[in-house]
């Protein structure tokens, strides 16, 4: 009886920079905190042994909310989608997707090949009915400005009704997972005034005014860091290079800090008295805590974790799965669009 | 004799948050440096005030390479070009950017409404031969790191011949004015591989990679902060959304970093002891270094200052202008337009 509410999250052991060890460990530290049954695809050899040798060194460790599904074919990051679904189908993430597809209350996750996980997420979960195209949705980590961006990548080309549903996709997402009451969507933009902008977006702003939603207008990137907007729309082109360059410029800063307090001994004092806020100042801009983005729009939970992810991440990523699934994100979503 | 080698500048006196104190109280400080002539364009009344004004506190101060010239028309911020255009031709940008047209070695400046200088730019000074758009061209500083940016605005639309103009025309200020040698030029793209991104982004790359141009090929949002290009070539759609995510993330980091140091009795000590080094990084971060943008592809010296420019900015738009002229980087892109 219990079975049927509990979630099943399929994961792709073999994906990402530190895989498969980092993602098995994460599998495990989900297990002390969330109530879920895990199935690890992969190299069935290499998770036993990696399995075993926890198993080992960890008395209070359980195993049977885990199970192994081997699989044959290896991914690599410079892999093109059409390669993998023609073949890999014994890939991971295939066999993954597919098995997400056909089981009840089923998530995937992945750290591996962005394309080739939406590629066979598209594939084996499929298209919500009436959704144009899937998006990525990703959480820009900013303390209490923390926003959700999409589309951060699925699609380069742009049409001014995808700005409508991505802007439903992620309100329910903002609503669901992150709890904000009536999120405020925001199109971004060069400037506040409507007829700013190129052709799909002018089309797309009068879109999300005429709509429900709680558009608030466009936003420009200077805005978004101040918490004008829970969800911002986008390209997936104009998406993918803020998201990416958002990383890259918190990373240069913290670089910059802690150059600053390795300058001299005075400063190396100065980091010891700062150190506890430096590292909370850290964390709220943390991409692990939220563990990867969701693909909004096929009819399943499919998470795309960061390439770098530790354990941390995966942990966070199942627990945001694990909420998916118990929110019924997917259900929402399709009743929402059919409501459009 | 020697006012056939002095640059002339043209300056709005109006526009911009603080005009037109701090514009005024900049070209005074550019001319404690700078050997060059001021025209300043405006309400003559206001600015005379403030002359004189200056003039009796100073007594170093000397008004002979300043001239004043009387403008009645106001442009607002929100004022579009083409209204400008039609019914603003006494406004300090229309006259200014006219004056500099039809007086030699002479450039405008101005902090005021963007599009206004654009097309009054554009309309009075002219495009270069063979360039199809005009591009704005921004440093974004990030120690050194920094890089140009362009276009970081002018046009919403892009086509693939764009890209390579864009690009000679950011190599010529990266070389003449940055002090660069062979300036590594990046396009501004969702991966490295050759084929991502739009169409005219991939039909871009192509033109860039048979070009004689130092092409390092694509660069995301993360590599541009490591240096990674000199020149980085964009669309102006996606290039002003990440100059404005740059500064507002700049922005947000300082004031959480300020935050941290107010936080107690211990760690505004600490502020202290690294007060030189965080005001030196701050520096390194500072788009007033540079003073403004240059609008490159016509046939003149424009720099659209930021809105918000203080004397500083100003005070570095008129140096940056003054070695515009001198380095000749029209006539530079002329010629290296012609032989592309």
């Amino acid at each position: 009886m219990e079975d049927k509410t509990r979630p099943v999250i399929a994961i792709d052991a073999m994906g990402g920079d530190f895989a498969p060890l980092e993602i098995i460990s994460g599998a495990l530290l989900a297990l002390e905190s969330i109530d879920a049954e895990i199935v690890l695809f992969g190299n069935e050899k290499q998770i036993n042994d990696i399995l075993d040798s926890e198993l080992s060194s960890s008395s209070k460790l359980d195993l049977k909310n885990i199970k192994v599904i081997n699989s044959t074919d290896d991914i690599k990051m410079d892999d093109s989608p059409s390669e993998v679904l023609k073949h890999r189908k014994n890939s991971s993430i295939f066999m993954g997707t597919e098995f997400a597809a056909r089981t009840k209350e089923c998530a995937f996750i992945s750290a591996g090949n962005t394309g080739a996980v939406m590629a066979c997420s598209l594939i084996n979960m499929k298209k919500i009915e009436g959704i144009l195209r899937p998006a990525i949705a990703t959480v820009i980590p900013l303390g209490e400005n923390k926003f959700v961006l999409l589309d951060s990548g699925a699609n380069s080309e742009i049409k001014p009704l995808y700005f409508k549903q991505f802007a439903i996709m992620g309100t329910v997402y903002s609503r669901e997972i992150l709890k904000i009451k009536d999120p405020k969507v925001g199109l971004l933009n060069v400037g506040s005034e409507e007829k700013k902008g190129t052709e799909p977006v002018v089309e797309g702003y009068k879109l999300l005014k005429e709509s429900e939603l709680n558009f608030i207008g466009n936003v420009e990137g200077r805005d978004i860091f101040n918490g004008a907007a829970d969800v911002v729309v986008s390209d997936g082109f104009t998406g993918n290079i803020l998201l990416k360059s958002i990383e890259g410029m918190a990373n240069f800063f913290f670089t910059e800090i802690k150059n600053i307090f390795l300058s001299n001994f005075l400063t190396k004092i100065s980091a010891l008295m700062v150190k506890k806020e430096l590292k909370a100042m850290k964390k709220r801009f943390d991409y692990e805590e939220y563990g990867g983005a969701l693909l909004l729009g096929i009819d399943g939970v499919s998470i795309i974790s960061h390439g770098s992810s530790k354990a941390k991440a995966i942990k966070n990523a199942i627990r945001v799965a694990a909420e998916s699934l118990k929110a019924g994100i997917v259900n929402k979503i399709k009743n929402e669009v059919q409501n459009q």
